[in-house]
């Protein structure tokens, strides 16, 4: 767990897109960032307070996360100065960088001598069981893609969202380190050792009221060879009650494999359905969560129209038209 | 890679089980197996030559293997003194066991001064690619089962010695620790990290000639909601022409799942072939494994015919009955 809340780094980022993590943390928990710190020549903005270590210090902030991604990951020498001087001032650290802050020796001297901690959510700190496929309490859903990085966080997040605005309990379980740097918890499930990856999910998803909804978010693809293992562990340690299936409609080939093509919903419906329905029998697909950002609107009204009366499952892009209709089918179950 | 041939250490085996993983060395490789090595009280009996160290080394063996499992997977002091005298007297030592060679301070300071290596077979000791998915030469066969320990590697080893019989080149791809310690070679799937998984298969079965048959042993089960990520990895990263359908039908529920009852042979079959076409469109059903040890062998037999009836595939037990039609079934792909 990192403690909350949080000074949101974002360094010399050279454009507003390298500071994504940054931006999902202020999108999707605001009562989380405290301000920013930017350096010189930083070409991101959030519009959140900018804050130096003593003044966000003072509006409570806990932990400084690097909300933001360089070339290669690396941890920049221009950032340690104000790392060091981060954890001096009695901040943790939070970081998803290819490269750990704990392979940092100056860092480490430093959170040693100050007793702060550094968190790589790369990197998993918990011994996961290894899953019993016992049945849990509680309600999930998961985010199942046709590919990866077609919106299945998004997806889940602003499900999360609408749910609690209908009064419902839930919450958002991050499966990756930008989910887990929103909400300040979570599994790393790529860097899990594979006899362990389902029961990592059992764990992140445990007994729960019979009215509370766990909003699972996915992580690659049944139809993507690289990491459809990673997803086979989401569908069966997650044990959940309904799917909600995730496309992208313009991409022409698989992410990073050219000469595969995408699957349709229909075919990735009738793979992962049964698939779910071996660890809870009473699993349903109910919606589709399309990724419309490369079609008009018209185009995109009309491609939803057309899904939803071919495959009888509302269909939405929540990022355009909101995910009300994906809780209320939810909600609805 | 471990270097061969082996002395087989049985220790103090309580019975011949405890042996099992020396037994699929001598059963499998006997060119791999020069002598066994008991200790005082050894129930176990592989019927090699006794030898001791000095024998065995003067036999050409190479590495010490520990053949034998006892309670938790331990390093028991009793063998200690053994182990030491081995690496001593030039042999590498190899294991299995959960408790690792070289977590034991006595056996990694003696390896070091002696420059003898500790192969550890349960550890990944590759950085391995993420899959690509690139379409490789050569053939490729995977079995996969309704559950987990129906028989997958036995099955492989079995086609593997048919297709050599035959003169078809064959190589036996181990993926777990046994069939690791049995060619001296492969990947321990279950303890590779998820992202690496499928990359850890591709590695495994690279390009190989056009008429060259990759063995691919099976791991978990689709069906099995702890493991099933793994069988997945396996079934993309291996990009297999071939699945052969491994079962064992008087199961009553998966194995260390109560309450999950295995599939039929035809829900295994609808799931895996999908799956497999994703990454091998080519990809076919070619045949059935039974493990028929709890039929008598009329109640075998007529199974048997049953299954080739209903599902119009070959279908043996390869232990009773030899693998030799799986094996016609490949040649004819």
């Amino acid at each position: 767990m990192i403690e909350t809340p949080y000074l949101l780094f974002l360094g010399d980022a050279p454009d507003q897109l390298a500071a994504k993590v940054a931006q999902g943390i202020k999108d999707w928990r605001p009562e989380n960032a405290v301000g920013q710190y930017r350096m010189e020549g930083c070409k991101a903005d959030l519009g959140l307070a900018d804050m130096d270590l003593a003044e966000a210090k003072a509006a409570g902030a806990k932990t400084l996360v690097i909300g933001v991604a360089n070339r290669g990951g690396l941890i920049s020498p221009a950032w340690k100065k104000v790392l060091v001087a981060a954890l001096e001032e009695g901040f943790d650290l939070a970081s998803g960088l290819h490269n750990l802050l704990r392979d940092e020796p100056d860092l480490v001297a430093v959170a040693e001598a100050t007793g702060r901690s550094l968190h790589d959510v790369r990197v998993p700190e918990v011994k996961y069981p290894i899953a019993s496929g016992i049945k849990r309490s509680g309600k999930r859903v998961l985010a199942v893609g046709t590919d990866c990085s077609v919106g299945k966080m998004y997806t889940a997040l602003a499900l999360d969202a609408a749910l609690r605005e209908q009064g419902i309990k839930s919450t958002f379980r991050a499966t990756g380190q930008t989910g887990i740097l929103i909400t300040g918890a979570g599994v790393p499930l790529d860097a899990v050792i594979a006899d362990f990856m389902a029961g990592s999910i059992e764990w992140l998803t445990p007994d729960n009221d019979d009215d509370h909804w766990d909003i699972i978010e996915g992580q690659g693809s049944l139809f993507h060879v690289s990491y459809s293992g990673v997803t086979m562990a989401l569908i069966h340690g997650g044990q959940p009650d309904a799917l909600i299936l995730c496309h992208e409609p313009t991409r022409t080939h698989m992410r990073g494999l050219p000469g595969y093509t995408p699957p349709t919903l229909e075919a990735l419906r009738d793979i992962a359905l049964p698939l779910a329905q071996v660890a809870n029998p009473a699993c349903k697909v109910v919606g589709i969560s399309v990724n419309t950002q490369h079609m008009s609107e018209d185009e995109a009204t009309a491609y939803l129209a057309d899904l939803e009366a071919s495959m009888g499952l509302p269909a939405t892009d929540p990022y355009r038209f909101g995910a009300a209709k994906l809780a209320a089918a939810l909600a609805a179950l």
